[in-house]
């Protein structure tokens, strides 16, 4: 098992009251470069930041990663768009960091990095299963933008606790009119739909995808709304093999991003599977327990492979506290090791 | 504990009858980006080479591999100049591939690629050890051009079980003529002995060293005479502080290295590890035994991280000889799992 991590930046992420993956916007460019280095590390390592929401909750990185440790699952970082270095070994796939989707053309490029994706995962190895994740500030907007232009179910999920839908669609409808488009005026044609619509990590995920599934690889989509956007750009590239999703307990119970509706009408299975969180007193666990970050990095494909087995997960969550007291010293718990 | 695989090209590894890493001379620029795959991803994915010598004997990264597989041991590999195209996640240190070493500057830009290597190696978790290993095809050229530019004992190995250390001798004069350098003419001067002699993955080597030592992470030194090379480049540079190597039993076997003498004069302390491949009869143990390949791509290191008991490295012969299989499918053996 490896989870493939895709990553990169989109310019939608600066666009007002739209992404909670950085304290500030001017910082969030900084995001996924960081989020690989703490899910291959354990910190930042060159970054110069570490990714908090506005109210201080860690990124989902930091839950990623104490599944990481626990479990040693090997990692690939692939680098689609980063807009600031890391110092996280990364895969290429020759991607710009993407435009704003109220542009013409939000990915210029994503024919050829779909395919250079597809290239790469076509090239993994068969006997070993992945878990595909992403990291990109504003995806959940860019993934509302491609379910749109494909004509599918326009509902995603949010890293704020009070999903921003209304301002996702305003921006969407913005998105569509600049680039020609009408709401499923891409259907079938997944490539029209991310260069218009997307970002580069659903082009550079949507191809591994693709390329996994045409050698027979055993892939799991490991996270959200974003990859159910990717799961549709399948669908609609003609891919009808089964499709999973593993996600978090966090995500499916929340109602404004419809996510089992969602995948039905996509014919992708969905796993949730629950931290145990609220077994945890600590600024870290409540802050996911109040709605914030639910999902992302890969953080729900990792817990899913937790064994069932409570001690495990136990230890999981011993390590995400200890992760979460690293990356924000200033905020340490009374008692941060309290669980069932 | 971490495996950092520094990988790179240098087109003395074209000079004929220096190297044999790479079944022709033509391929010989893709083994550093093979070894990489190996070594992350169990066999080649992306590149189309399996590195083997001339007769067969499969590359060192398949025991490193190996040890990978049976210890989970985390790999970051290092781009420190590859010439063609990795699937392995690669961390960057803006280098080019270097040139022949008989030109004037065999790395022209080693400087700033010593100062990149630097910056990621003071950027490591210091909680966490580092093995320091390469893949460098002509790589024991190089470390003999630095080691004489340095004016150090002049021995090193090589990946043939007949050192051509007579040739490499008078290519390396070569390149100290067309350097306008004698024989320890960059005593205390590092940068201008890798500049004129070496390789730019000697140059991130000994960055990533020197700045994991100023942050007091804990490093050993995964190889054979190219990593006594680079400690001579840390002695050259005031580095004081203890150096260790771990290599294997088949380098400090390998009497015309004299790898003991040359370690001591360095005051670098070296541990060996025999991995037993005598106790199985394979066509790929049988030609490590025979003196082919010994060391590289962090062998010796990944080894030494394998318990004494007779068993775990058992495992690891069993791995071995599995993933040499999976490499060299037209010469399986007839009993390939028999071990002691």
């Amino acid at each position: 098992m490896r989870l493939v991590l895709v990553t990169g930046t989109t310019r939608t992420a600066t666009i007002d009251g739209i992404s909670a993956a950085g304290a500030s916007p001017d910082l969030v460019a900084h995001t996924p470069s960081s989020d690989a280095e703490i899910v291959v590390y354990g910190e930042p390592v060159a970054s110069p930041v570490t990714p908090v929401s506005p109210t201080g909750c860690p990124t989902p990185a930091a839950v990623t990663r104490a599944v990481v440790e626990r479990l040693d699952l090997p990692v690939t970082v692939v680098d689609a768009g980063l807009a600031e270095p890391t110092a996280a070994p990364t895969v290429s796939v020759d991607a710009s960091p993407g435009g704003d989707l109220r542009s013409a053309a939000a990915v210029p490029d994503a024919a050829d990095v779909f395919e250079a994706g597809r290239a790469y995962g076509r090239a993994l190895p068969t006997d070993d299963p992945i878990l595909l994740g992403e990291s990109v500030p504003g995806g959940t907007t860019t993934a509302l933008g491609v379910l749109t232009a494909l004509g599918e179910r326009a509902t995603v999920s949010s890293s704020l606790p009070d999903n921003p839908l209304e301002r996702k669609r305003a921006v969407v409808a913005e998105g569509l009119d600049a680039s020609g488009l009408t709401a499923g005026g891409a259907a079938g044609d997944p490539t029209a739909a991310v260069r218009a619509m997307g970002d580069p990590v659903l082009a550079a995920g949507a191809g591994i995808a693709r390329g996994a599934l045409e050698t027979g690889t055993p892939l799991t989509l490991a996270g959200g709304t974003q990859l159910l956007a990717l799961a549709a750009l399948l669908r609609h590239d003609g891919v009808e093999s089964p499709l999973s999703l593993a996600t978090t307990s966090f995500l499916l119970d929340d109602e404004s991003a419809a996510v089992a509706a969602l995948a039905d009408s996509l014919d992708v299975d969905v796993r949730a599977t629950d931290p145990g969180f609220d077994a945890v007193d600590h600024p870290a666990t409540d802050a996911y327990c109040a709605g914030e970050a639910k999902e992302g990095v890969g953080m729900g494909g990792a817990l899913s492979l937790v064994a069932d087995a409570d001690a495990d997960m136990a230890s999981v969550r011993e390590r995400f506290v200890a992760i979460a007291d690293r990356l924000n010293p200033s905020q340490p718990a009374d008692d941060p090791a309290v669980t069932r």
